[in-house]
């Protein structure tokens, strides 16, 4: 049994390939173009290509692995995934909504070019995630491709990305109980996750239990991550993770940090991670990589 | 032969019908909930409830009423174009695009609710209408659902709907030519229009000829409707459309009537008109309904 050490040098290479093969799919996808219009292409790019973990796409490329997908196939839907996400945050940073300046340590979107141009790089990019699904070069069953879609606009519409925004932003008047904030970040935060892993079975077309156990799986990590997250905003150092630190506590938002206090959400992070681990029990030894990038995920600094 | 007063009337007729079924659709669609989120679908209701013309279900219903399909079918697919049709408007009035605080005769979205709130909602019913053509009730073969989705994915995205907003915002500072403005109202009004016709025909399983004349009919029609809208913003009574008048000049903007004048943008409009009907004329007198919306929008006042 390799040492954790070891286990976390193998994933790190393993998150360094996703990075690589979804920037490549990212540049194929967003073309430099000499269009008119090109400029919100150029703002798609920078989003979409600005660094960032990954995490989506590492989920999509990791469970499609488990039912041997082609990874030409699993890559486009990673990008498709990521472009949802890059479409969120973008949204999320306007002045309107977060007033982030700062995103992943370099300018937001909307610094860097300018808030119309924001709205609607947001915008292309997920009715963009949208056509590359449908696509046929996606996958040449309709029946899967249709699937992707309809999980896709449930993740990212009004039960899913949509609607937890609008709930962090009524949570930032009004005070969350641990639970209103459970169902916020699975909105906000799982869905999407959980999608990821269930597009890599969609792929796969795998059976009902596989597919239900990496959903499961998603949740507690997105929930998790989120957890996490909360942890780092407190005492994270800003030069390691790109963004303010205490930015929630300064715009009164509810976090699990300011519901249940630090020390208990580290524990309720730690208690996610080993849930999540334990729905992957059903593949045995296979779904290695997901549980080391559960345990990561604890561990991040950033 | 019916004289011009009562064909007008017939349509009215049956653009009221439209109207009913697409507004009753849309309730069915968006109903009122206890969530705590609910101030996300109350603004949605908001925008896709408040009146308007509902152009583009007229021509899905009725494209598909030349193929005898289901109205139930049709119906939903109506209320997800108009959909996007109404995401397109919250954001195009936002403060950072056209900044516009009246639309249809009453407040914007963002002043109605508040920017965060809009930006939310436009969002949520762009991704919302994708759920709607997935669904297996929009129709049970997936190959049909998966090429609504896939070219109403292309007329959203950054080819069609956002791509055409980007222009609009460039044509702000630089002046276009005849051509650029063109291909701007081509990819911001006209590929919805297109593809309204089009899912009409994708949902009667059409054959390529028959759609392709609605899909050029419906392109026509679309610059016809765009040339006339800027000459109504010209000289249009504001308690009529429902909007200050002459908006277009005062931000600077290029339009039809800017690069060639009032007259020559009169006339384009009508030959475009006549354009849209002969595409028809393979459907023979079945498509009457069709031409006498294009005649309509030739001769509306709003």
């Amino acid at each position: 049994m390799p040492s954790p050490r070891e286990a976390s040098a193998s994933l790190q290479s393993k998150m360094d390939d996703v990075v690589n093969a979804v920037d490549k799919t990212i540049r194929k996808l967003l073309p430099e173009t000499d269009l008119h219009e090109d400029r919100l292409y150029e703002a798609m790019r920078y989003s979409a290509l600005s660094g960032g973990k990954r995490l989506r796409p590492f989920l999509v490329i990791h469970a499609a692995n488990l039912f041997n997908v082609d990874p030409r196939r699993s890559k486009r839907v990673a990008a498709a995934i990521e472009f949802v996400h890059c479409y969120s945050l973008i949204h999320d940073d306007l002045p309107a909504m977060d007033n982030s300046d700062l995103r992943r340590g370099k300018p937001a979107t909307h610094i860097a070019f300018d808030e119309a141009t924001a709205i609607l790089a947001g915008d292309a990019l997920l009715a963009l995630a949208f056509e590359i699904l449908a696509d046929p070069e996606t996958h040449e069953d309709p029946r899967v491709r249709i699937e992707l879609v309809a999980r896709l606009a449930e993740a990212a519409g009004p039960h899913g990305l949509c609607g937890g925004q609008m709930l962090d932003l009524i949570g930032e008047v009004e005070e969350f109980d641990v639970g209103t904030i459970s169902r916020m970040q699975r909105m906000k935060t799982g869905k999407l996750m959980a999608f990821a892993c269930e597009a890599g079975a969609i792929l796969g077309k795998s059976d009902e239990p596989h597919r239900k156990a990496l959903i499961n799986y998603a949740y507690d990590l997105g929930l998790a991550f989120q957890v996490t997250d909360d942890v780092l905003d407190v005492d994270a150092d800003p030069e390691e993770t790109g963004k303010p630190a205490n930015q929630d506590e300064q715009s009164g938002k509810s976090t699990f940090v300011s519901a249940m206090g630090k020390e208990a959400a580290q524990m309720r992070a730690e208690m996610l991670v080993q849930q999540a681990c334990r729905h992957l029990n059903m593949f045995s030894g296979r779904a290695d990589t997901l549980k080391d990038l559960a345990e990561y995920v604890l561990q991040r600094r950033a």
